[in-house]
């Protein structure tokens, strides 16, 4: 057994098999496959390696995002003048990546716990107490129903703060339209975990001195970190002076598509804006449900021992700031799956010129006998067929 | 050099290598190889293609979401009425994705900054004053010590604010029990950046008049985007009674599998409910730790130039909604990359088919001579074996 | 026709085609091209399965956090003594994923809507009135000018809330600098959904009693969930004082690496801590613009009819909780797409081999006549030709 092994051993590794190739000089199936074939490498290192990088591993960006509003308006509401600042109409306050910049608001002033008639707004109309089944709450209402039916209002009586809030009329112009001019610094920091690489969207370019100074601008300043509300919104596609209004949502994207194959001074933020659901310029009103964006919230005071509440709706524009961060890099593994593949798909060029050579060439007949051998009639005459087939092997 | 450097040109154009291949009449052999083709070419066809739609790019959704609760509770504690509408009840107030609903709280009015004792709730007992270190913080404790033990309480005095919440009795029912019939509105817009599609959770069935009076349920309504609060903590399969008594945090998942190769209609969302952590219905409760969801938040006065606080502990439903985003559409890449691999996976069935025929099969001898063509002894006898394979060259 | 259909299905059927091959006796290029393989074949195995685990799908986690701080703080200023606990110091109060830890502030008490000098802190200077245009807005102002410039301060009059906050000096030593002993008690629950697996960061080693005493330590105890706000800061190559004084960005990674083909208990979370973006230990300042972490709120109160408020603005590390949750289970359809593409770079192998067999070797031209047959001249002399391939076709 023992020289057998060594031969087996010693035949794998001083013996390499190879393909055997018929080479055929048929001009037209040549030409064509050449191309097949050219189309693929083409495509391999074209499209796979140059264009979509094929031969990078990719890894996604943990990023962390802070904002801060700047600017103020001045109203003049009934006579009574009044300054908003950054603390006075942003929502939460401390920098999230989302938040709501207030442009309109709907105040009721003094709220208390107390029995008054819902708002005659249509939803809850009454003619007699019937309609008004006590203890129980409607939809559309403000509060619990006590049972009687204000002849009034022709609406029911409830249990709730009171007066409820009438909001049927939303101001306009909006009270802070001057949001308009309010700038918005955005410092944004992202994480390639699997590089180890931290950037930060205030890049070489971006120091003190043109933070005091610069505006974004998607041609002139690309890369400055401070943003016009007025302009954000415009950019999305949208009309600032009807997203005052009835509020809106903007998406504010920032995009990092980085090769770290290159120097990573290349690897810069690039800023998009688009409007998430709001008041389009031109879109038909009457077919989305549900436009605008507002919220409701109190602030609680006791005056003369009765706890009182003012409660705020507030209309705004909330910004939603989303990074999208994506790194490549060389990598042998992408590099030889892609290769891997690639060859493949050579075998897939080289099956569909057989077909051509064996289906379609008229000499066919020939082409075929000169790629296969048939191994034919060796059950019949198994004699006759190994003398055939010794033709081509080498005597020994 | 010019001609030969032509012939190679015409050769390489003109000429076209195919493999020779040989035909083997085994019936046994060529039944379980075609077999095997098959299911290679099944699973490509099948799996890969048809089930996993491997000839699409995927790209991720880019999310934004809008909440709203509506909906009122009537309390009636101690003979005091009190109506709860949404801006009392919702943490934060602006509508995000994450945000808590009220169901439960602890008020501890007139909290002012003073020295009282420690709250005996057995982690803070004391015997004598060594017991507590003045100007010490406990890790269980709420102040600083001031290194006197109150023989009242047996518990250290301390420097806090003044009186320290009771927390030992959570109260049973919850106070906000009603809080299982509010309702939660969502408005979720998707972006599919690398395909250019915006879409919105108010698809195309969903308009005004049906969102004034839809419910949320997984059969008769899958599309409406109000859900009870009830039943989002129902589905999840938890119980409601407990959850608002203790807290607990529900997830909302808002899944979107959409093929845009079909038409946009067609890309709807999908709603699922599930307890993150919190009680479960039937686990045992000594086994999972830190149960329940609360936190603290305080509301701040000044009563007669004292500086004072209502400190509220409020259990509630954390709602934490999260979208899932996902879309495919035809590409030539993915195509071609799995084209290329299912070809590689051929070669493989034809590895595993002449291991078969070569090893396997009483005829082996046969069959390795019709395949393989050997280039022996050329080193001893290189004229002899020169005139043997001669008898393949073509004569010129 | 019947029969040959019958005959191209039985042929399809019980024939089999495998490539013929020459055996090629060359230990150089045997030795050579085995390498080659082997290498191939090393590296699937050991680099795509085994160290990238090729053979299994991967599903991105989604995940919930809950956080919550304690710790209290004391602080004398001006002989006012004062606590602070949880609800004084955390921002936003319900335990998002995100939050801010005051760490120090400037209180500006009593403002209310009035006329006074702009902060003469060098970015306001005016020397005549001309300078400060009626109800114009400057980008550093704090409010609309009035037209006059006050000769005291040299800085125009504003309306604003006044007086203007002095943020000039930022308190130092930070005022709540004992901050550092603060803790953060972390929950996270983690969902694979493509497996259905659900995950807590409280595993099975981590138990309330073990909760009640721990602290987090990479070394001894990596599992606790209990952090102290110190530690964070330290770990994560920042220095607390530093921070605590200006505020600055951690970020807390909470990383699932999980392999479902192993028991779920070794799927547990790795915590880690970096800087986002702030004072670096050793880092010139001058360098590195808008350094540090502050935000402004306002508290709001009514004094003898007059709106007045407390503008709070708060330096303090804010903490962002990022979850990185990866699972890997097997599948069969990656593990047939890397086969499949390791077969594709064998037959690269292949190809390098022959190159070194028909180009390099000195007996080139003998291997070249045993690997190709030509189908020569069939174009001038079809007879010829076809006489001449019949050796290889057996009789029929």
């Amino acid at each position: 057994m023992k020289p057998q092994i060594k031969r087996t051993f010693s035949n794998f590794f001083f013996e390499y098999e190879t393909p055997r190739q018929v080479l055929v000089r048929n001009k037209r199936v040549a030409v064509v496959c050449r191309i097949i074939q050219m189309g693929v490498l083409a495509y391999i290192i074209g499209w796979v390696f140059m264009y979509e990088k094929g031969y990078q591993i990719v890894d996604i960006a943990i990023s962390s995002i802070f904002t801060k509003m700047k600017g103020v308006s001045f109203t003049n509401i009934s006579e009574k003048e009044r300054i908003w600042d950054a603390a006075d109409y942003v929502f939460p306050e401390q920098g999230d990546s989302s938040f709501v910049v207030m442009t309109n608001y709907i105040a009721t002033v003094g709220q208390k716990q107390d029995k008054c008639p819902e708002l005659p707004d249509g939803k809850n109309k009454c003619t007699s107490d019937a309609h008004c089944d006590e203890g129980k709450y409607k939809r559309m209402g403000n509060g619990h129903m006590t049972g009687r039916c204000i002849n009034d209002t022709s609406t029911c009586e409830i249990y709730s703060w009171c007066p409820v809030e009438d909001d049927r009329k939303i101001p306009d112009p909006p009270v802070l339209l001057t949001a308009e001019n309010y700038t918005l610094f955005i410092k944004n920091s992202i994480t390639f975990r699997q590089f180890n690489v931290v950037r930060s969207n205030l890049v070489e370019s971006v120091n003190q001195s043109y933070i005091n100074t610069c505006l974004y601008h998607p041609k002139t300043d690309p890369l400055c970190p401070i943003f016009r509300l007025g302009d954000i919104v415009e950019r999305s596609g949208l009309s600032f002076s009807e997203i005052a209004r009835v509020g809106g949502a903007i998406g504010v994207l920032i995009d990092w598509d980085c090769n770290l194959d290159l120097s990573i001074r290349h690897c810069k933020p690039k800023y998009e804006f688009y409007g998430l659901y709001g008041t389009g310029k031109n879109e038909d009103k009457e077919e989305k449900p549900s436009l605008g964006y507002n919220f409701r919230y109190a602030k609680y005071y006791v005056e003369n021992e009765v706890e009182k509440r003012t409660l705020m709706k507030v209309f705004g524009v909330r910004i939603d700031i989303i990074v999208h961060g994506r790194a490549g890099k060389f990598d042998i593994i992408p590099t030889l799956t892609a290769i891997g593949s690639g060859v493949g798909i050579f075998g897939v060029a080289t099956v569909v010129c057989d077909m051509l050579l064996l289906y379609l060439v008229s000499k066919r007949d020939f082409y075929k006998n000169m790629k296969f051998k048939h191994t034919e009639i060796e059950e019949e005459k198994p004699a006759l067929s190994q003398s055939k087939t010794e033709r081509d092997l080498p005597k020994e």
